[in-house]
């Protein structure tokens, strides 16, 4: 079977690696959220990109699930000294990303050909894709300061300002990165990873609902490669466990939006687009509720703490979503 | 007295660290050559203005005399996985200088002002101005390669091509930066320091030449603040000792150019500009020749080893100037 994984930041990287780790890099192609990219010190910042890179490049901070393992913050150090910028913390090889895709992005290469290039220097099999090689840009509207740019809300104001809602400036004219619709094209399933609904695969869904995809709601389920053998298949992996995030805020923006935070607002968060929905032990209970939606549920141990179980967790998405 | 000293790199900046070691900072501006300025990965690099800030904060490295003390290349190891250019070696902490210089630039701040906030972050309490806030860009013109950018020549082909000549693209729209003319007006003595006369002197010569300054050659001696007293001297250092040089392609370059590369050559250089000129002790031989085109000379050691070497050199040539 071939599958597209939708996927945002640390915990998305995480189960698009397990995926990787059991999937031949021709059944699988992971599409990263851009919303979240950003100018920053003259350079042009891709987080969950190269969060999703380095993950399955296995060059990933294992403490912080961001950034580079073995890190050191020379240059920022400097910076600092010179009255610089120091909130987003780059580290000297994360730097290397940055300053080479900047330069290569000023020469007239496009996002989704550095990416591709990127991979190969860093040994990725798989392919990644940013969702779209047009600057879309995730806009927080809080309750304290307005309209703040993504990475002033997520890490500059740690999330603290009240959320009122959200929008994705450059939408209109963004299209999908190139390879993303013939992926979802031969797709038998599209993996919606445990990241961040509002933030992380709601900017990937828009860009995929202006164009002529099979992801637009309110559709019957994705059409395969024809016939009731590839039916296509859309499956969420919650991300929201017995209320709360692993990390980031999503629960946090359900509770200011006035939604409780739960694994069954996720599933409702994506309502009909889904026909499957993973959620965890804890949330055993919220199963029956999702299921009378339409949408048939795994529950299962969705903590990812190792590699082992990134393993684990993708391997039961994959056996749940090839049960007829 | 009052003092402008003009300077490049390496050389050039050792002199100028003697000085400032022993003039009070309002009685010394070291103005520094921006023709060996480049844009490399996408930032701006202007590598004798750093060597000279870098030097009188004491950041230098003391091995090769230019970049930072106790550097990292994480980064450029890192953009050399990447494929990018690693010719030009960078390290993480002088990283941290182009990359908020660069982003200062676009924001519309000129390099003179960088230069002042940089200085001041470093406590270099001296003023160091680039030569000017237009970009003037050195060109070499090889026999083997036609017209190289400097950093092409100088560091990427190890001055390796045979030259012809230079140009300075630039030049003829290039102010003096802000504070230069105003320096110049007040000096009593112009120090010109043990730098490349082609590549380094010329420059700033040729942007100050095309402005109303009191260094447009043939001329009488730089008039100072007035009287015998504030008679306006220029001295020169050599930076050819031997008929060698201690770093860089100055000796080679006179030779190629069909000149015996000599003290004697670099008095000849300057010709008419100079009052006084100073040469090493290996060199003695030249000074009645240097006397008899009218230029006074002094003979000491001018091997720069340590940092009391410089202070000593520069002693030496302030009380030749000073002597009447």
């Amino acid at each position: 079977m071939n599958f597209v994984a939708l996927a945002g930041g640390v915990g998305g990287a995480k189960l698009a690696d397990g995926l990787a780790q059991i999937l031949h890099p021709e059944d699988l192609t992971i599409v990263v959220n851009t919303g979240d990219d950003f100018e920053h010190l003259g350079l042009t910042i891709c987080p969950d990109l190269d969060t999703v890179c380095y993950t399955l490049a296995g060059l990933a901070n294992p403490e912080t699930g961001w950034g580079r393992a073995d890190e050191t913050f020379h240059a920022l150090e400097n910076i600092e000294k010179l009255g610089g910028e120091t909130w987003f913390r780059l580290g000297d090889k994360d730097l290397a990303t940055h300053i080479e895709r900047t330069r290569r992005l000023r020469e007239g290469q496009t996002l989704s050909q550095i990416t591709c290039d990127f991979c190969r220097a860093w040994s990725v099999k798989h392919t990644i894709l940013p969702m779209s090689d047009d600057a879309v840009r995730t806009i927080v509207d809080t309750e304290e300061c307005g309209e703040l740019a993504f990475q002033e809300y997520f890490v500059h104001r740690r999330c603290e300002p009240r959320v009122k809602g959200f929008r994705f400036a450059g939408l209109e004219s963004a299209k999908p990165a190139p390879g993303i619709l013939e992926a979802l094209g031969k797709a038998d399933a599209v993996v919606i990873c445990s990241s961040n609904p509002w933030v992380s695969i709601d900017p990937i869904l828009a860009v995929l609902d202006l164009s002529p995809t099979p992801l637009r709601p309110p559709s019957p389920p994705l059409p395969g490669k024809g016939g009731i053998e590839g039916l296509g298949r859309v499956v969420a992996v919650s991300p929201i466990i017995g209320g709360r995030t692993v990390k980031g805020p999503a629960a946090k923006m359900y509770a200011e939006l006035g939604i409780q935070p739960s694994a069954l607002a996720v599933a409702r968060h994506y309502g009909s687009r889904l026909t499957h929905f993973v959620l965890d032990r804890v949330d055993q209970i919220q199963a029956t509720e999702v299921e009378n939606i339409g949408i048939k549920t795994l529950v299962t141990n969705t903590i990812m703490r190792t590699p082992e179980d990134r393993r684990r967790l993708a391997q039961d998405v994959l056996n749940f979503i090839q049960t007829l």
